[in-house]
């Protein structure tokens, strides 16, 4: 079941000077059909990491799985296929349904979740020694990454320690995947999520609605993520680093 | 009907040594609906502009309009809607649909396209000196970029000169944006498009449908990227400098 994340080839350089050969290392995209209680729900290009979260990471952020102690049973079949049992109504698929615009592609949003209330955050700070010790981690695990430029990373903190970490060739499902894992109980969302990708509407709704209240990005956030953090409560930080924070919404989350 | 790209807003900056205050540009995302032949199609989240090129460009990436000439006209009304009337088959409509796992959400690709045969691609070829001018262009254009660090730049090249250059907050639409300007009649397909983006499979297979022979990246392609590029024959050059491609397809099409 050891699936390849990445694949060694040759490349050429070329420059008006002349050519040379390369080794380069790609990150392996395929695709995995989502099943939620033997239905498939749709298929998704992902990095093969992470699966078991994934599934139902995926499903949440299609609006079709609310809440942790819903999800029954994971099984993933190496050949493409993500089977997730869960104790949802039949009709629990979202009706208005949005594309999103974002680098990671669980692709769409429901309109109920875009235009609904938000339930209150389970309530977390984080201090910066923390806070570096997370992007540090989270950049130092980040290997594909660094070797193939073409996965984003994103991990979780809570109670002083990562919880957990993924890697995906979609920032959203970077984000799913860590989703996927709270859904399965592993830990609980009050804590910090940190994503190498931008904060657009549908990567920081997927998090306020599993109700993670620090959201953290190395990078921006659009007006619409900004929006909908202001609208949930959600503490916003960009750019961030080791000993930097710039902080969007709710700064109060961030101890000295 | 100037819709504004940009918002500024005031942030904070927290350090472990203290707070300040600092002045950032958010890029504009928002929803619209794009409509074919008045039957809505979809809604995508997008930077509000290029939309007349982005209405067209979306339902090629959907699979609903597939050459020039079937479109016939573009409304944009600008509180949300790109209507598009086409000259296509009712039941134009994919079947099989998987999600995409990039940067920039059209969100799905159909699994004919994905397993079909590609056509065979108008030719086209580049040299060093056009490839530094069409990279120095699309940098210096990508203003929003550079204030907002929220939008992916994409150029098109042909003859000699740049036809067309979108941002967008997904690298799939400024792709898309291009599309729907092929699909307008602006120009021929046979010529180099270069992305801020990564080259995942919806990118390169977009641009491989609409006949895009050089496809070319800042950064990274993934491994199915990769795949369709040397399936549709597409010339697939990564990390692109001005000085500086590294192919991994065809580099034939690449002129010293």
């Amino acid at each position: 079941m050891a699936i390849p994340v990445k694949l060694a080839l040759e490349t050429v350089v070329m420059t008006p000077e002349g050519s040379r050969r390369k080794d380069e290392a790609l990150a392996v995209e395929i695709p995995y059909k989502v099943m939620l209680n033997d239905n498939e729900i749709g298929a998704s290009m992902v990095l093969p990491t992470g699966l078991e979260e994934f599934g139902p990471g995926f499903l949440f952020g299609q609006g079709y799985i609310a809440s942790p102690g819903q999800v029954v049973e994971v099984w993933v079949c190496p050949e493409g296929k993500i089977s997730v049992y869960a104790d949802v109504p039949e009709d629990s698929a979202p009706k208005e349904v949005i594309i999103t615009s974002g680098c990671g592609g669980t692709g769409k949003i429901s309109k109920d979740m875009l235009e609904g209330a938000f339930k209150p955050l389970d309530e977390a700070t984080i201090t910066f020694p923390e806070v570096r010790e997370f992007i540090l981690e989270v950049l130092n695990r980040s290997k594909l990454g660094q070797e193939t430029h073409c996965v984003h990373g994103c991990g979780f903190w809570a109670d002083g320690k990562l919880k957990a970490f993924f890697e995906d060739v979609g920032r959203h499902n970077a984000v799913d995947k860590i989703i996927g894992a709270i859904l399965l109980g592993r830990f609980s969302p009050a804590g910090a999520i940190y994503t190498t990708g931008r904060l657009t509407s549908d990567m920081v709704l997927k998090c306020a609605r599993i109700g993670i209240p620090i959201v953290m990005s190395r990078t921006a956030p659009s007006s619409l993520g900004l929006a909908i953090a202001r609208k949930a409560g959600v503490t916003l930080a960009a750019y961030a680093r080791p000993d930097r924070l710039n902080v969007f919404n709710r700064p109060d989350r961030i101890a000295g």
